[in-house]
């Protein structure tokens, strides 16, 4: 097969190689420029490989101690910045610091490091310790939003302004109702990130490429050491499974759903037309062509980073789907989707937080937005209270707002006489009713819009709040 | 506008317009024909509700004896069959129950069943009642696959074959150490599954339409009757949230991961080419065209369905990610989502189950494929109990590797003279460690594939299906 | 192995078993519930494949005229529902035919229909001939929705609306701007289709299981007579390409991402707080505890939809990319697919078309909702005509907004002196630039807002559909 | 609201303020980093905007001979790398050249240079000029890979292999069989790729923010300056439109399909137990832990990749499916999803077309794998030549096959009088049908594996590349 030999010989396609490698696939192929940001956990890891190493008696205390002596000096080099990296020479976070450890220490004892370690286990051990770190992170990110929502919610309680349902008035409700329902939303992101955190946090240390390590080394002390919460029981399994990254992602997409689905509704009542709130200058923009307007360009940018998140957790459980049994190279792929998921869930439970910790409300326009016909239920409730079945009180009451509709009288300003008309059941005490205060305050059942019912979720989420952590 | 105010007129489109309907739009928006499926889970939600009515004071001791017996007759009909679907009428299972309890104890009475609430309150509760009861059932299904797994993995322990990376032989694993590998994976999504199950079973009941409920319903009340584990705190995240159908579509996502993985494994392992496993005759086909042929058609449905699910999930998260807060009509998506992705995998689990229990493995053809390059690593550890630096062992035995292939010689059939030229630190005892059993008896550390630590790894796992129940 | 031989004494998963089969993998297994709905074509073939085989010397006349006969008075018990499918015996749509025409004809004949054919190849060639059928279908009433789509647009050119960008009220436009800025994405789809359908239309007969016929038919003729454009080149990719049915679903994702947003717009465009426009009856509902209410359940629907489609796509999408070469049987995956979303799409079209030819517009709520701000960018064009440079002209503008607010005089009644104070070029005709009119009407480059240019882009459109077909 | 008034004062969150503005936030919304790729089109655009400013009057001649050369001069630094980028001034890449031309030709005539030209337009334009730039570049990558695969599939059309259904032996085909059926899906891809970019390449320039250029420019001017094939026809999808992208996306998607198959297949095929192909050095690595390995990281890289693009197409496209009309700030999604499956593609081309120049087959093992009763058609073909009905002869040919594995003697060895016993039909020629060289020819139909029609797949194929071009 000559085609095969002298690749540089065939014309149409073999132009950029030199020295029989290509290019192209030495840059396709290497990972130093993501897997640096784990240059801790890598080091952390070799240590705790080397003290187990050193109790099995692989490596004398003093090659340990030289050892460790010198990835701390490593260690130091990165967070200083005066880590080189070799191009070309260190493809990936672990031959870059084991290559320096042999500049320090000696290849002799440096060659030792990893005795009886893959770079598989590395890997794997370096992801989840870093994964883990960060989403103990994101979660007091998380548990900061949902404070300053408790606080809106809490101080904000006397405000009433339209429920809507498919986008239409239908009852009125507390903006702090509103408030805490996405609260409770993401207080259940609060939850599954912790259950999420302790399946990440499991080692896969002394796994090796994927038989298991043949120097008995002891698995425990090195989870102790690294924190782990326990073990990942086969090695196969160990080194290869990517699961915790999948996980994660199902995570943040389901986060970033709410964040959209929050973002979405706030950027309907910040419209002209609702007015409900009003953006800080410092999260909105203007336009180069409109000078009078005002974007919620942070709100956007969350819901549209939600989609993004969404097609990391399609595009990497896709690529899992097609894998045969423990390490392929498609593996690679697990990297940069974790590093920018992450980035971009932090990033925006900050910046939700920040939208609204200096958020603007118009109570005068929520009060505003409210009409008669929101009360229509409640005139249901208050012929029930009659006596009147359910369904007739809804079809007397669809003919209350008929009538208002024909006469073109609001239905708060029809007439004792006319309400009568529809129905005799109708008593002088039904005035009362035409009364947005007291409708919130009739849904007293748990969950309802009454005061002490939003009180209430704002007490449950607190103690959520305290009582959970990982 | 004339053109909207008869739309039969409009030649172009309005054809198939009867009486201002349009009768597409009518079975695009019913919902009888899946949430049928739903009855039990409806009449009992209507029970506990009544019974609720009945303390509160909305309906007497009579009305509340009379709707019960309505509603048990209802459901008897559904059960023995016997029950009608009145086409046009009948829109969702609710109106369908309502109207057949108004024919059995008189519309006054039934007309009183739903007293404060709302359909999208009824929706939720049913979903989340028949969906944690699919999902135990799983359950169950989940567990007797474990089971199967283990009980195959302790009885074919002995049986080494080759363990691949990149597809390519890399170390010899024993057999159990592949079916564990999977078994320990989807012991996960059993814990995740247990996780997922109590979020479902959260009670919506009593939260109206949106606002809550004015009657002062007893919310715990009827959640204990159902069997709910807690409530759902917030009135509007109450009855439009879906993010339980969309957990479990991730969770479902998930597991089928791992079926599909496993399916290609055994796939691949059922090739002509590796022959390790043969499929049973009830979970293989053959073609129409090539009589010869067995195809592991059961294997690759569960491949395929994996793609269907994830699918599903995309699909829903992306629906439910482009709504506004509440109920919008888009959530009637996610019932045809449910109810397929709960079928495929209740049904792909038992598949897979009765694929591994029927499976036939090829412990000699295992052997056969037993490379001894596979053996290259021990080699290298060999020489690290002999002091020398891993990183050097390394190099040393690619050395081996190179004479075998040069001299043609299988690498365990080398001549003690010839290793001994290629590094002087070999010993006559080498001899020893050219042995596939003794391979995977050294990786001995926990999660190995020694004897001990597959038996352990099922030990492990057989705890946790004791241990673990929702 | 006696766990494999006798599955029905094992006691944990075999209970269903009879006879050595597993219901369940039957049921998964079987295709007739969906592939019957192709019975037409899937006998239209088998009539072309004979009719070739009779020219090869295969059949005999008189054979190949029982076949045509039988297959005809098959197709006609399918047509009038006289067709018993025969349980567990026709497992697809193909051996059902045969089977029946076989009682027809008798054994020996329709025995040879098949002839050099493999089932690969049929299901191939019936998916391609119905989508091809179906996607004309499609395109026809797509075509009326753009009929509508520029009648309305031309009838209703004369109101003027608020633009919007972010959401928020930006400059004036026309309704039919709006509405043409749709209806050129939905031409675009248009185009799309007529390019998938080409690819859907080639042809697969001949090409056997795999490797190609081995009776030299005429593949060619048999490709004219059922209307198929070209052939598949390659055997292998002929029979087991599902390439058509990935195309058709992000043919629909992209067309129900337009719906969606379409829907999304109207729904907004719905609210009581924006007004512009009201839903017909027929696509509307009311709501079961707020009798009031008029949700825009049509284009919520279709919105929810467009989440289905691109979950499909995405799915079938992953199961394709997860295989090996040729047929395997996650294929079956594309049929449910492919059945569905053509059904979502058509209706989906239907159902528009109908919202959209009964939608009532509000001229006056669109006037209302103009804003003298969205006219600022008009003041910066006035000065750029007074040679004011651009950038300067954007920022007279933003203090000329600054003084409307800070004043609280709407900027369109800021006096000549005060426009004067913040800029001496303002001239008295700036007067003249107050004018939503005039606005629109200025923007009279190519598919700008003024009444010609709108005129236009509907002329454009016109031409677009007149001049295409497939 | 003091709440909202002073962020910085707001310990829980705010701590990041400085001067009223969210640094996190100003990250977020900037796009420098990835737009300023774009420079040359950015440049390439304003300048034909402003030539055709001038044709409208609204730019003097020198006016804009300054502002040509000024652009020119700012393109220079960009290609010389002399740009300076002012960190949080220069947010994107429209206002850095701004910027910087004010610098060189002064403010006043600067200031001129988008009249009456809003960013969207800039963005739009600057997008679809590099979009359809590079996917050029990628039409001429693909023509390369299929030039390769055509020159590999004539070469080397002599080598009998297996084919596979199911992975498992079907029938044999052409090894060049097997390479053109993926030659021809890519040949389609190209199809699609050069129908995509005619819609890619169509001008927004001249729509405004959204309501088209009050200045009556020439759009037909500038879209021929710059290489568009036509307008966009309404000046809101114009700005907004980013179904390119999508399309884009959705092309890539399918393509990567295409390549993650391939290299699926390759896969397999480079296993120790199928052994037909082996990958050049340049495209494999070895393993840290086993000096024995070769992997096939590039194929498996690309096989991941796939999985990675689909991700994107199916993220962007939620994204999009959420939002309303025009523009909104989610759009800045379509940025870095556009730069990287562009980048991702065309590397994977480019390392698909190196392994496939540099792969060596092994034919002697290809030949190996072929197994007698992948010739069972072609008995069964036999006895429809002798009149058989092809039923018949396929239980026939099971019965031979049956009788091969009970007695232990290959299928072509079977003696004529065993033949006989089965089927008194067989005649002595049969023993000319064992022979997979006759087996493959006697495939002669168009599309077949005979070398002829492999040959003619060949010729079709270069046609096409021939004939089209974008």
């Amino acid at each position: 097969m000559d085609l095969s030999s002298k690749p540089g010989e065939n014309m149409l396609w073999g132009g950029r190689f030199t020295g029989g490698l290509d290019p192209l696939m030495v840059a396709y192929n290497e990972s130093i420029h993501f897997d640096k940001h784990l240059f801790k956990q890598d080091i952390l890891g070799s240590i705790a490989f080397a003290r187990a190493n050193q109790k099995g008696g692989i490596l004398t205390a003093d090659e340990f101690s030289k050892i460790e002596a010198g990835l701390r000096e490593v260690m130091k080099e990165w967070e200083d910045g005066s880590f080189k990296i070799v191009p070309g020479v260190d493809e990936d976070i672990h031959t870059a610091n084991e290559r320096r450890l042999g500049e320090i220490i000696g290849k002799d004892v440096a060659g030792k490091l990893h005795t009886g370690r893959s770079r598989n286990e590395q890997v794997a051990c370096d992801m989840r310790m870093w994964l883990r770190d960060e989403l103990r992170k994101i979660d007091a990110h998380l548990v900061t939003f949902l404070q300053i929502t408790t606080d809106r919610a809490e101080r904000e309680v006397a405000h009433v302004m339209p429920g809507y349902t498919h986008l239409q008035r239908a009852q009125p409700i507390r903006w702090s109702h509103w408030v805490m329902s996405y609260g409770l939303a993401f207080a259940t992101d609060l939850e599954r990130l912790r259950e999420t955190v302790r399946r990440v946090n499991r080692s896969p240390l002394g796994c090796g490429a994927l038989a298991g390590n043949p120097f008995g080394i002891d698995r425990d002390m090195m989870a102790r050491e690294l924190g782990f919460e326990g073990l990942l029981w086969n090695s196969m399994g160990g080194v290869a499974d990517r699961d915790f990254v999948a996980e994660e992602l199902q995570w943040a997409a389901m986060l970033m759903q709410h964040v959209s689905r929050w973002a979405e509704d706030l950027i309907i009542y910040s419209t002209a037309e609702f007015g409900f709130v009003r953006l800080a200058d410092a999260y909105s923009t203007g336009s180069s062509l409109m000078p009078q307007k005002k974007n919620p360009d942070s709100l956007e940018l969350l819901r549209g980073k939600s989609g993004r998140v969404l097609g990391q957790m399609c595009g990497f459980m896709t690529t899992l789907k097609g894998l045969p049994s423990t390490y392929n190279k498609d593996l690679q792929e697990s990297w940069e989707v974790m590093l920018d998921s992450v980035k971009t869930v932090s990033d925006s439970i900050q910046i939700a937080t920040g939208v609204l910790a200096t958020l603007e409300i118009k109570p005068e326009k929520m009060r505003a937005a409210l009409d008669p016909f929101m009360l229509a239920t409640d005139i249901a409730d208050y012929l029930v209270r009659k006596g009147v079945p359910f369904r007739e009180t809804h079809h007397i009451s669809g003919r209350v707002v008929a009538l208002s509709e024909q006469t073109g009288t609001p239905m708060n300003e029809l007439t004792y006489d006319q309400l009568k008309s529809v129905d005799a059941r109708f008593d002088k005490d039904i005035a009362d009713y035409f009364d947005y205060e007291r409708s919130v305050e009739m849904r007293s059942a748990k969950g309802g819009t009454s005061k002490a019912c939003v009180l209430e979720q704002i007490a449950v989420m607190r103690q959520m709040l305290k009582s959970k952590s990982t």
